[in-house]
């Protein structure tokens, strides 16, 4: 199943960066939904590179459109296509690194387990896979919210390199208010500070990562499996198969572990005849299930392997070479970009855990979903 | 697929902690393997708790069982059915709890999706689910061993709290110095401090968390799935479906995110003939899949939940109560235990992806694995 | 998946006729219901071979032990594990046929799969497998009858050899009824002639097939999927992997062939303000998916391998040579024994999808299920 | 997985027939194959419908697309997404059946399943869905006819209604005898029955169905898996999965049951240095597991439901109602065009099973693929 993500919505991306289209064939939507695919688009547009002058000029306009799976705009129960052709794909772009594995990209490992090397610009190594992510997650947007009041996914930029913006927003973020700027950040007091740093690495034809934070509202109680397929392993496994990613952590995390338990646990309370936690350092996900808190997570993304200096590497024969910088078309900075992509994976990972937790929670009676 | 893991080495778990049973299933083991129940006996034993003076005196002997499979010790290529029974089920141990959640315990959100609360001690939260994990990847590692020349997993305690060990054995450490110590921390200078750190827990009652490092040595080139599928997100899972894990990463992880593209970028060489990496801050892995140099990764683990002082916390009608500390038998710190659990989920993970890999290589001509 | 079946309900089965024990472990059944190990021992007993003078005398007592799953009987949502002990494991009793390949049976075939010739008796080619099966399927059974009011399955021998039985039971037959009579045909007129058939096979140290008739009652409108797994595909994927199966229809099946679309067509009626078809010739599924109405299909098993004459064959070195007849403990017919597992079949396949269809159901509102 | 087949050649079909386009995404196919698109065209072209005087009279081109998976004609090793545009949608040709449930077609199980009703003419029930089946199994064959010599897989019709060909072809029957009469029934004894009473179905506007007999060569030893996975109960799913299929047999099936075990059994041979059968009346299959013998079965089509003459039915409504004959372009007898429907299963199965054995050949050392 290595291009579909997901059990019951089951999510299946297609398409290299300079073939014919890139898409998604989603399986399992619930039937009678009204899809609105301007909302689609609206999400792609986000995803998009060159948004801003933080980012890539490249001009993809990134037009979806749908194959199969709506009538009038209701879905059919049946699988979504959506696609978008590849407008902008110039080979010749990159055809003098043909036959150079450029450092710290897929190249040679793409060489190494298919013997057949993708053109430049990467094959479905490419940023341009996530195009069917961000997609089929807007269709799994629009069920959830439809189907669980105050449901939502907000991810910002929450570090570039060592600046650091602030994380204390907890429920009360809304993406319109990430929106405000470029740079995803909504820390007023940081974030051109961020943007000095990516600014700089464009100039001296550099690259920074840094890292993204997740916040899910009003995920219903229940949700995740005990065993392999705790909530928190399947939004690691969708944070950890985003490009460029090299870290995840939930709840506090990394920084758990520098605390005592008792200082560690969260307090169970009664709020308004509800079971709720006092604190909520674990993350709203307790023994791999959703606890009904805020469910938060940071994901890790390396400085971009694309930069504009000499670099020592080797070709397909294995003959050692240095790559001379060139103009060209890359994110100094993914981080903005990646916003939607995690907001993306974690939308993908609550649909799937819903679809998978209705069966037992509808023959349990009460329902917690 | 609640219970599983792998697609083509298919491990499933069964059992709860005062159950029958613990156990698991493996389906996809290739046949005409010598597998030495011994060696899995070695590995189970290392998850014991007990081990040591660190640790809860609980006298479980785990002693395993080979139910199906193996024919005089050689595998026949059907399931692999391993069972461990629960010596020293004894309910009413933690009867006076049955109805009281416990902070950051499964217990409420295990309530909450099944409406039938296990027995506690925990049902499938519980750490003795991992018998089957550990069981089975001793079969994979068998099997990989006799496959690959020089491959292995060890993986140790980085981190206890805030005290760190060294980090810079790369692929030379074994798995015997690991054992040299109860603590599974091969670093003689910084061990004293942790010991005593984790000593201290224990006698006020209290727990600490830190980070275990795993390193995978010689690992085919070819590995991993370039979408969904990466073998970073696939380790990732794996970890992050580990009782008390909070983060992970792989290669620099976190770190990365502080250096520039510049800095960070592992140029290509030739040696000897082959296509290396001069640097490995990638980890092993680029683009999701592995390149032959050593791959390395860091889970987190929080302080266990189960602490010895008073806490706040409600039943399952949602009353208010503090819950009083009591005798019991946990480990203040999970680390040295967990460390044969990170090493199982390597080896599950790798040994999936070698089979996933292999029809695929073998086609090509030159195997990869 | 290669020892598993379902999706939601999964159940894999595990375990060689001469090892240490044969089992199931199912993942997916729900919480919460109350399961009655005392039915599944029934079920298992009426699986069993020397039931009766028509089968093979072996004393297996299939005693079922459970090893995960329930709490007092009831189902905590977490993989039951059900084995049953191979009380009756003599190697030797068929050891000069080590070497030899038995015509029509699974010997040649999974020696030239893995390598490894298991023991005679058959490895996962015995019918001893289908313990598994049946134990599940009576999991199954008792959770659906207690979801879905009237919901039966019910099997029986249709025809052995050329001696046909009446089928125009319809949803009144009980299982009562088939239990009758060790030959499992309800039908009192014709089935003393197939007693005969198979007394005469057995005299004459041959074997006799037939065809076994499975009818489901009450089952919920809506379950299958439109394309691959059609309810009727995944019936006959389930048949068809029954040891010595050879054929499956469902409806008039093969019969309707013969006819003309204008004769075959089943017209809708609205019979007390319920739509229903006013004959019922497609089986109670048109388009894969069920329509509400008797579900009917029939299963062709051949005449069993085993047999007591002289039989050309080869060794495992290619030699040929003339097996000689000796006595053993076989069925002359497998029909009566196959009844169950038939049922088995159709109960795991319905299972499946009613919690396939259930989160869908639930989300239109109107519950089908 | 309802719209996937396959464990590791995944096939994932979509598209209504009144949808934007029909399609497949095929994940799982090696990289490096030559794909020739025309190949494909050239298959798509056999399913066609309106090849023949017998045959509707609809205008569809079925034109193939590639959007992904290939470059310069070569497989990349990531998904294969070909897509056939929907050219002819004429929604109004059927509005007036909107509301009205066809006899024995899909609409009123649709309907009940999703509460969503497809525009007539079928939505995922068409059988334009088996558009991408027959896309996918061109790739498919191309694949395993570089691997595989000698290796074919070829189907044709066997019986229409009671007018019965002939059937000892064998393995010496090619696609080219079967495709030089629109019928494609090889036998020129019959084929004029068949034609003429297909002619009379079309004449008084009702339909006739019957038998496909379908044949593999050269298919390597060791492919099936011993349980569920048996290669004939997944060629069984695959078949049963078609529309209008009603039942299915492999060997001599249904046939088998009338003999006795001494007379349906397959004596093993030594020929040339090769263990062989002497007669296979098991059809190729022993034990779920190919033996290298000719693979055959049997698939029933029922008389298509679309009829030109009053019949009785209900609406959405409940209301009843007497459909009226009018006009309409559908074929009486599937038979013709379900021929490359059958080969199109029987080579998306052996093609997954070929790499499902092939990780457990390759480790075998010597191999059998």
């Amino acid at each position: 199943m290595a291009n579909t993500f997901g059990e019951l919505f089951r999510v299946t991306t297609f398409g290299e960066s300079h073939g014919g289209a890139v898409g998604v064939v989603i399986d399992g939507c619930p039937a009678g939904h009204k899809i609105d695919l301007e909302y689609i688009q609206k999400q792609l547009d986000r995803r998009r590179p060159g948004q801003s002058h933080l980012a890539s000029p490249r001009g993809e306009l990134d037009q979806v459109e749908c194959l199969s799976g709506l009538v009038d705009g209701i879905s059919l129960g049946t699988p979504i296509t959506l696609i978008v052709r590849n407008q902008d794909a110039k080979k010749d772009h990159y055809s003098d690194l043909q036959d150079v594995y450029r450092p710290s990209h897929a190249d040679y490992t793409t060489d190494a387990k298919y013997g057949v090397k993708a053109p430049s610009g990467g094959g479905r190594a490419s940023a341009r896979e996530t195009i069917g992510r961000v997609a089929a997650s807007a269709v799994a947007e629009i069920v959830l919210q439809q189907l669980i009041p105050g449901f939502k996914v907000v991810a910002y930029v929450d570090r570039v390199k060592d600046v650091q913006g602030r994380t204390d927003y907890g429920e009360t973020l809304t993406r319109d208010k990430v929106e405000e700027h470029p740079l995803r950040c909504p820390d007023e007091a940081t974030r051109d500070a961020m943007e000095k740093l990516i600014i700089h690495a464009k100039k001296t034809g550099d690259s920074v990562g840094g890292t993204i934070f997740c916040g899910i509202s009003q995920c219903p109680v229940g949700l995740g499996e005990p065993v392999f397929d705790k909530l928190e392993a399947d939004l690691a496994k969708g944070m950890m198969s985003l490009p460029a990613s090299k870290g995840f952590e939930v709840g506090m995390g990394f920084a758990s572990t520098y605390l005592y338990g008792s200082e560690h646990n969260d307090a169970f309370v009664n709020r308004e005849g509800k079971i709720r936690t006092e604190s909520n350092r674990s993350g709203g996900i307790q023994g791999g299930i959703s606890n009904g808190e805020f469910i938060y997570m940071r994901v890790a993304f390396k400085p971009v392997a694309t930069i504009f200096k000499e670099q020592q590497t080797v070709d397909r024969e294995g003959k050692e070479l240095v790559m001379k910088p060139k103009a060209g078309r890359h994110d100094p900075c993914v981080l903005p970009r990646a916003v939607p992509m995690v907001e993306a994976m974690a939308l993908l990972c609550v649909m799937d855990h819903v679809l998978r937790q209705l069966p037992f929670a509808h023959l349990r009676g009460p329902h917690h979903v």
